[in-house]
């Protein structure tokens, strides 16, 4: 059962609340003997973290992670690796506002009616805050895929999409948008000023890319690879949709149009023409490079008022001051990486147990 | 481990290949007392059958289903039910076309690279077949939800897509295409007459929509209905893409655009403005109606010939002649309701474990 | 979750009732290309198959196994393996009796405090018949148990234990009871042909040994193969205590007398003095033979009659006639055969996944 | 999978090494708004704490926990429960002796065959110090348990069982033993005393006992009551055997002296004459007590040297110096009460999720 775990074999749980003492995860079954420390960690939660621009959320948090079991001498150890952040930016304020109101698009309304009761605090345990550890988690899981490069870039903002034409990973890092096109970054720098100035909101597409992973994840029918990334991307807080490879765009396309032709590469690796597929078939990873995008709907806290109720059954209006992302789809990127790096890492673990001969490469013949 | 099993508590494990003896499920976790029968399931298997129409394969299977364990005098017990039909129509024909060949877009590749083995006849565990046993399990979840109303219909047939404002439920159960807009489905019988005689084929977006299901279903973080109906929707055959509610199209509106406005019913029942969330915020179901699309890409069989290569790593040519859909994603509609009522009993059961005291409505206050 | 399937990524899920059309289970995660056919599977359900000596239950079945699924041209494909046997002995009899009693020592009653309803005849669910597919799915572990020999013996009966300085495996299979000891199973042929008269019944005690297994089997704290294998055998019907190595005797031991000393052979493999831990340390097997023992209570259907309840809060008697096995623990050595190997199999894969360099045998120094 | 998680639907998962900085765990799966702080927990902690007398290891922990999610203003929330002890006692010491060498009947060899690295400190993983967390979460498992009481005591102690017909729940709290026989204690005292200067040690058998469980938990075949106990003793360090009910004791019985014989109370419940069962038949439990036995090998850590081998293939001796318990057994009845907790707790929201209205006691017409 997964009320708050993800994959099997290369599993990942994880706990805490926005404004509790601290957030954290287990991350187990992590194959021993890999090294492991804080700075192979660190790097990735920096790069999530809030307060970094002005498009993002101003919570100061140096979330500095600690690792607390599992490793020995910098190795792992094959044993349940803890990871922990405390909480630092628990500014008293006064939640009585949202205490007993339940904000449009968010979780509020759901929890009450589900549990009876939550911590209003920030969100509680719906808050994006949990996402830093699926960060942590993912940098861990990367280090089980050797050879695998796993990036993510914002590919939409609100409805401007970027000219893939024009992709550069390079550009991704060096804007605040994790954008690959630098015209469309800028773009974006207006329209997110502009909507974080009239306290709006917008939405983001985001796309991820594995390459290097090898043929055999996945497995026929419900262990399917891209059934599990659609639960792992769709877990992510915000998110609506989950494309993989061609996605919906694929329903608009003759099977003509939509198949992947291959040819023998000299080396016996099978070459692709395209890649509608994303990387996978039949629930099973091809060699190509997994493609998958996900879509973030707009921050639902804005500062136009919205009509609402309160727990007591009375109608209220309901505007959400204080810090927000105005777009969350950006740092949504860091944490679509991480969940992508993760389900590949579980099901890395999981081809091996039953394939442990299986080839690492797509090539033939096969033996 | 869930190779070939779905859900936890209400689990559905399938097995079977296109060609071998039969096919079969075993659904796991069903409250005793229902009432089942093998006349229960069948109209939903007669829905999704083949040789139903010229627009779907011509296999012809009467897809008779037996129930072999989990009732007692045509009630469920409490224990696992299982399901099976046999394979009647595994005609005798020449497989050498396609037994060393790789089919582009279909799993032939992907298993090859995986098992090293495959079962070659009719696509073996790959085939869309298995699809037949979802509906049976799906047709007994539907037992586990008294009072929900589940359906699916086809929004998109290649690039036409339907009228939305004359969305007749009525309509979709008169013509072969389950399609909500008449005018279209005039539309889509000369567009697949036409694929089907030039041996193309066209992908489909689906739309489900589960009216009366109880508020809180779903859990934080990972146990989520949304990404467990992701998972769910992209298991099926040829899926390359889910959207809950906005889907996609939320990336494009702003936050006051896509928030879902509430106020009280003279009821204590609270009504919802829109319902952009497709009936989920936080990962758990609100009590509107849940709304979920997925896309299916164009049939990967076609007469055209493709490129590719074959075990051996020798290049070679393949189309695939023989009893195949022009448009697979007719049959997906059952296909998916099923998954959906799958999805919707599994999270039932799992929400009253943990709350056996929720309210099965959304009304305020709760208690 | 677990309620009718046992193991993880070698995952046995059954179904079907005593008197039902048949009974069958699944077998998921097999890995691909392994011999199998049928004839690979019978002679261990012939061993068990009720009718062959005047001990044991004079059912008659010939219990012939088919496989639905999984394998192509005699080699397993990896996907999930499907066997069915048809309940041929069905035979139409008066169930007033039991119908709405409940027996002692019976499931009778907890099913009817559960679930409400049951299917009474034979037992239902609950019957021992649901132990032909355990055999029928270990046969299949033992096909991923390459090398792993495993075995089973009866080593008491009733209070009557045998000599374990004369344990003789040939003889095991040449007495109706499993028994290693000749002289012994002499004195239970007595024993039970008196039982068998006066209707009443015997327990027993098995003790299974695998040898060969590899070291590295289990996993720390929850996930132990000591602990999946306590599970494995106590959910035999009718198992009352589990053991493994010394088991409850080490309760008496001394540290020292305990301590299973070590030294080094010629070849740099790890020998043992003694086995007191059974194979296992810490919950990982250290490459000595695996022993576990369990206790199997007296056949609960006796002649003499005893007080009970029924379905209506009345008093009754209930005493059972029909068809019954004096000593049910004779049957369950080829039942917990199985389940050993089940176990193994499934720890096989978890250890493999995880751990794909891992030594298969206790040499040192380990690289 | 469950490398370090134990139950379903509540859910613990451990992590954490002797030596670490801290231990804990997460429960997952906890029903909302039960009253939980620290202080239900720390009381069942304190009782199995070391360095409380003479008799157990002197190691100065005062194992203070802190709840760090999963409730809000002294209610648990349903979102996940962290709880974390600091190890304070990590005092640093040479451990070049046991770096590389493998202490007997200890899991050094073991986990150097599975993993090829070990945190040898202290046991790392393997040492019991894990088993707090298994107390912490059994407290928070007893929350969910309203009305049921759980309790174990120490009836064996090397080979001198306690006299059975003197039992007394009050007296097993007065003595350092857990012992319910006042004249067994005084026994012990000596025994243990003679053990501890000698460097030697004891083991011990452990008796558990559940009063006021509902019947119905428990599901046949593999989801049974007490293969889900058996697992959770067995994982118990140390723990070699498990028995339910009568145990090992059933197989000596014939099948009229096992019978529990049922009678109808006045109130419409039903009565037992006896108890062989232990409170569960068919897997499922009754109504009646739950009774489990353990049995705990002897510290494998002795002052005596031991013939043993290291890392690199040479043979060596072994005495274990330092702080350590000369019976396990003792601090292990706290653990054991707290297995049973949350193996009871975790069946309850099983049973409850799929027999939302069976009865909570075994009365008879059940409707």
């Amino acid at each position: 059962m997964s009320h708050n775990s993800f994959g099997h074999l290369f599993r990942v749980t994880t706990w805490g609340e926005s404004h509790g003492p601290a957030i954290g995860c287990v991350v187990d079954g992590c194959p021993p003997r890999l090294a492991l420390t804080e700075a192979d960690i660190q790097p990735f939660l920096d790069r999530r973290r809030p307060g970094q621009s002005k498009f993002v959320t101003q919570r100061q948090e140096p979330d500095q992670v600690r690792i607390l079991s599992g490793t020995f001498e910098g190795l792992t150890t094959g044993t349940p690796i803890a990871l922990l952040i405390e909480n630092q930016d628990q500014r008293s304020r006064d939640y009585g506002e949202i205490k007993d109101r339940f904000r449009p698009g968010h979780a509020d309304l759901a929890y009450e009616l589900k549990y009876g009761i939550r911590d209003y605090r920030g969100g509680g345990r719906s808050s994006a805050r949990e996402t830093a550890m699926r960060v942590a988690a993912g940098a861990v899981a990367r280090r089980v895929l050797e050879g695998v490069t796993i990036r993510g870039a914002l590919v939409q903002m609100g409805p401007d999409r970027i000219d893939r034409a024009v992709w550069d990973w390079a550009a991704a890092e060096e804007n605040p948008f994790f954008c690959p096109d630098p015209a469309a970054a800028r773009r974006w720098e207006a329209m997110l000023t502009e909507a974080r100035k009239s306290g709006s909101s917008l939405g983001a597409v985001i796309e991820l890319v594995a390459e290097g992973a090898p043929p055999g994840l996945g497995a026929p029918v419900y262990g399917k690879l891209d059934a599990d990334l659609a639960a792992a991307l769709m877990s992510i807080n915000a998110v609506k949709g989950v494309e993989i490879g061609e996605g919906f765009a694929a329903a608009a396309l003759s099977g003509e149009a939509n198949a992947d032709e291959m040819r023998m590469g000299a080396d016996g690796r099978v070459l692709f023409g395209d890649n509608h597929a994303g990387g996978i078939l039949g629930g099973i990873s091809t060699g190509q490079p997994i493609v998958a995008r996900f879509a973030v709907k707009p921050t639902s806290s804005i500062l136009t008022p919205r009509r609402s109720v309160d727990r007591f059954g009375q109608e209220v209006e309901v505007l959400t001051k204080g810090r927000h992302d105005p777009c969350v789809g950006i740092r949504a990127v860091p944490v679509g990486e991480a969940m992508l790096a993760i389900t590949l890492a579980d099901h890395l673990l999981r081809h091996r147990a039953q394939n442990p001969d299986a080839p690492g490469e797509a090539r033939l013949p096969r033996n």
